[in-house]
């Protein structure tokens, strides 16, 4: 390993690239995203990406546990630097930081990379706005055994600060895509996928339908569901049964629910 | 309706008080928590809370749509202003703020006001942290038609600005208590609940488990799960089923799967 660098100065160039990650604009002209914290950053290393600067506080200098993750970096001509617990709360913009945050590069989110018939469940969810769903959904198709989630058409950003830390590192290990409806469709027809609409009304109780593999569940966004194209283009539409006030589920918990009654079907 | 007061000053004292009902001491101290738009507020209202402070945009002047609230607030003794989307905003501390927001006393949250017996399902939850998870908790109890949602030991606080938003309302159409676990414990062996801990290991598959009314679903915090003491003093133990590179789901996921098991199996 190299000599460490240390920056102390909070308007350090680098610095200053790490603290503006969390803006949209940064990431996609700096073509860098941030991840924090050992789990996550050791995460996306096992999955095979490499960290294009690591900051790492003080504490950190002489322990072992990372140098797998600066091995990688520097081997791949990133750069690793320590700065003060100070510096890491202003990057991380919160009171008690990480003590390791770094920037990878996002990676390619078309939809002709996913292999649709290597999973028997996929996620899609359509306009999703809020970047804590976003993160939900991913650690949740990781553990339903789906093969991934894809944006359709516009949406938060996965690569977002928020987004990240809420997949939990399933960021890392499920499989990500965004298209527009069309382009799904076409994907998801050509493969003969049996596309279930999540919506609240004009359909079936979704425990009476019969699941077959490969199966989409589609979400609409929180504001306003699937709209009225997207429904009547899916091959199904699934009603969650609700018994309160509320005239809604959160997107992620009805994503969940439907996902694991086809996980529950196929499983039996 | 009583003469319009308009507040067109950030150092207005009421305007200083809403603002800082983001943090918990002045709740506490005030016995007062902020709700945000005219469908959480008009949700409240119709639940039979009655606003202590209602400030309005000048948009808002002319519409009757908030009358009953303003009406509600005027016979019990409350106020109603108009101010500025400026101040509005400094209020709710985000740029595009409601146009009406809302100051209401907060209830009590003794354990003992709950009737366990008068519904088949409640979800209970340990150390709970995040208040985004509370509020999805609370609308997902909402939906599933379970009785509420009871707070174990320390939780995050659910007259909190962020578990008010999550809520969508259901904090007021769905009950909550909060209890020591012994407390809790006592309680629901004294109804004879079947109490579902949910755990990660050393438990049978969810959907083996025969689930029998009343039911409580024990969920354990965000970081650790539940204590062994508390696991092992439930009834059962059920798992939900992984099989991905994550090991464990969202809190609130969690709870919404076990809780439509439950409901499914209660409705067929």
């Amino acid at each position: 390993m190299k000599q460490n660098f240390v920056i102390t100065s909070y308007s350090n160039p680098t610095v200053r690239l790490l603290r503006d990650l969390h803006d949209k604009r940064t990431r996609q002209r700096e073509g860098l995203f941030l991840v924090e914290g050992m789990r996550l950053i050791t995460d996306a290393v096992r999955a095979g990406h490499k960290p294009v600067l690591v900051a790492h506080g003080p504490a950190l200098r002489f322990q072992g546990i990372l140098r797998e993750v600066f091995e990688v970096t520097e081997a791949a001509g990133g750069h690793v630097f320590e700065t003060s617990e100070e510096i890491l709360a202003k990057i991380s913009r919160k009171d008690n930081p990480q003590a390791v945050v770094a920037a990878f590069a996002p990676w390619d989110l078309t939809l002709d990379r996913l292999d649709l018939h290597r999973h028997d469940m996929w996620l899609a969810v359509e306009g999703l706005k809020d970047p804590g769903n976003l993160g939900t959904l991913l650690r949740t198709a990781d553990a339903v055994g789906a093969g991934g989630v894809i944006l359709l058409d516009q949406s938060c950003d996965p690569f977002s600060v928020e987004a990240v830390r809420a997949s939990m590192g399933a960021l890392f290990t499920t499989q990500l895509a965004r298209a527009p409806w069309d382009v799904f469709l076409a994907w998801a027809k050509a493969s003969s996928a049996q596309l279930v609409g999540a919506v609240l009304e004009d359909a079936q109780d979704y425990q009476d339908i019969h699941y077959h593999a490969p199966c989409v569940i589609v979400l609409g966004n929180e504001q306003s569901g699937l709209p009225e194209g997207y429904r009547l283009a899916c091959t199904v539409r699934a009603k969650i049964p609700m018994y309160g006030q509320a005239d809604s589920l959160n997107v992620a918990i009805s994503g969940a629910v439907l996902a694991y009654e086809v996980r529950n079907q196929f499983r039996r």
